[in-house]
């Protein structure tokens, strides 16, 4: 952190524990049998994507098809984008479909039907099976519709089916490791009951599997083939609540500059509000909301939180940071201090770049503009 | 509408209500003789700025100092940042006191000497006050750090006293004008009771005032020299809400693509999320959460809500809308449909740039990067 002098907000990213959280990760789903495809939507970083690379991830998932773009950009040649068929983007799908193996999902036969007709190359198709997440996807007792879409997909040569897809998004409402293995119990089972009816058809279907919480604690993916969590890369707070990771596995921290203290209400105002940390919290009942929670930096890494200090308010640019007597009178108007985030995801979208703690500028997605302009200053 | 093929969220903004709530705004405060000094951090965009010096005006705010220099950039040369002093940024700030008359806003006794000792340019200091939003200022009633604060300036020749300003930021959990009315009225109470006791010695002190629901609704304005509203030039469901505007007012619109529908449920899922909406909602009790509310575009306009239609859910990409049996199946898969947005600021944060509905892109300051780009391009 020598090198840099914080004069803003600056996402700060300890690439230590990030490495860390891949290659638990990775490890798990060798020790499982498991593909690991990655989920792409959290981070939505080359450079950081390159350090899934070097532990043998060659296979992805991204969340929208400008971001299969982004990846494609930098060599990655296996891509499911885990969202619905979006039709009117079919120009670049078909761009994306002629230079990769690209595998989309997809929650309805008419739609497949259409894709199968402007699509120009061959691809691979999931159907998304709802496990109980309720927000898109066939419902997995929906036998009518899966062979409708089966249909589609085999009328077309272009289409080829791949296998079932599921996200249990439900487990982000878990508060505990059996709240969140009770659901992932029950999504499997759905999933096996598809590969026992379609199994003999298709021989080669994936069943694709994932959602932070789950493959972080579940031990039995008995019968998945893959798995694609994401948040994992970074974890957060509200990963810590749910039961997904322990505090000291989170690796983002954004570093904010103290710019007022008022003692009356033991608040310290921080430069950090909603245009860094997005608006996502924990509801601490009683207590308020929590925005994120304050750690110390110690060298090139940060504590774990300090008790009893967590912003309870965020506007456009302020953020409030609740705090004891000790610490308000520790810390400073014009120091830096860093907070954990609520979601990781949300804040990484907003900042658009990341800091790491050796002192490299790390690109997001959402910053895609700014690296472009280095390229051409570079030249 | 007719030139650009929506493929993917874009943000609309309707030009002639923005002109129309820019205009009105503008003629309240002449109506009233004060000096409007919009707040741009809601729009953060040079091009939709030009709108405003078009109506007259010439003096700004801004809520950081990055902020100050986009709009520094495109010629503005008054401008007040009405955010705690953050020393880290001191090399900016003298480029900037250098270069326009910069004002600042501080809240400490030990900072204003500070920033005195490190500035190399004339500056002018507001003193912030809190008038009860007790997110920061100095309270009313505090004459002793009032008078700390306004003998640093005294001791510094480049400092000079401009008045007090206040953000009275708990309008915004009003929820009719008469709550608006009741919070406006004793902000200003506060106001004038600094003004009597200072005037004297300060003949020219400013009183700066301002936040969107006050200043569209309140009618007094006695004693008060400035207003700083900021988000009135869009408005947005939050404002509605609030009781600052009607909901025709609302000058934006998110186009998402319809990606999925789900009969069991009436839900129809839309590219369309956290990161395109940001994650402000309204709380609507036993029936959850709106994060946005469905509108048909009818040529070059959008109408009012369509009853029952909402937004009910966000995550990264996807959202939930929740429709009638009626709307579900009138709106398609494939087709674009729009949303008018919880919180102006926050969605144009997250999405950095505009179109105007009739067919201009327009900046914002996240996109600053893409403007560059732009400008190499065209060279």
């Amino acid at each position: 952190m020598s090198n840099i002098k914080i004069t803003e907000p600056v996402l700060l990213l300890d690439a230590q524990k990030a490495r860390r959280n891949i290659r638990r990760m990775v490890e798990k789903a060798r020790r499982h049998g498991l593909q690991l495809r990655p989920h792409f939507k959290t981070h939505q970083s080359q450079q950081l994507g390159r350090w899934f690379r070097e532990e043998g991830i060659r296979a992805i998932t991204v969340s929208s098809v400008r971001m299969a773009e982004y990846f494609v950009e930098d060599g990655w040649e296996d891509m499911t984008i885990a969202f619905p068929i979006n039709l009117p983007e079919i120009d670049l799908l078909n761009q994306l479909a002629g230079q990769i193996q690209l595998n989309l999902t997809t929650v309805d036969p008419a739609v497949t039907r259409q894709l199968g007709r402007e699509i120009q190359h061959e691809l691979n198709i999931f159907i998304k099976i709802d496990v109980g997440y309720h927000r898109t996807g066939v419902q997995a007792e929906d036998a009518a519709c899966i062979n409708q879409i089966l249909e589609e997909i085999e009328q077309n040569d272009r289409l080829h089916f791949m296998g079932f897809l599921a996200h249990a998004g439900h487990t982000y409402k878990a508060r505990s490791e059996s709240e969140i293995l009770a659901i992932h119990e029950d999504s499997i089972a759905r999933l096996r009951k598809l590969r026992e009816v379609y199994q003999k058809k298709y021989p080669s279907l994936v069943i694709s599997y994932g959602d932070t919480p789950s493959c972080s604690i579940a031990e039995d993916f008995d019968q998945i083939d893959e798995i694609r969590p994401g948040n994992f890369v970074f974890y957060d707070l509200a990963q810590s609540q749910i039961g997904s990771c322990a505090k000291k596995d989170i690796a983002l921290a954004m570093a904010c500059p103290v710019v007022a203290k008022h003692k009356e209400r033991n608040e310290i105002i921080l430069y950090g509000g909603g245009v860094h940390f997005s608006k996502d919290f924990l509801d601490l009942g009683s207590q308020g909301r929590s925005y994120g929670e304050l750690v110390r930096l110690e060298g090139n890494f940060w504590s774990a939180p300090i008790p009893n200090a967590y912003l309870s308010k965020l506007s456009q640019e302020h953020g409030t940071l609740n705090v004891t007597d000790q610490q308000f009178d520790e810390i400073q108007i014009g120091e830096v201090v860093f907070i954990l985030p609520v979601h990781a995801c949300m804040a990484s979208n907003t900042m658009r770049a990341y800091y790491t703690l050796d002192g490299q500028w790390f690109d997001h997605m959402n910053g895609r503009a700014i690296q472009l302009l280095k390229k051409i200053e570079s030249v």
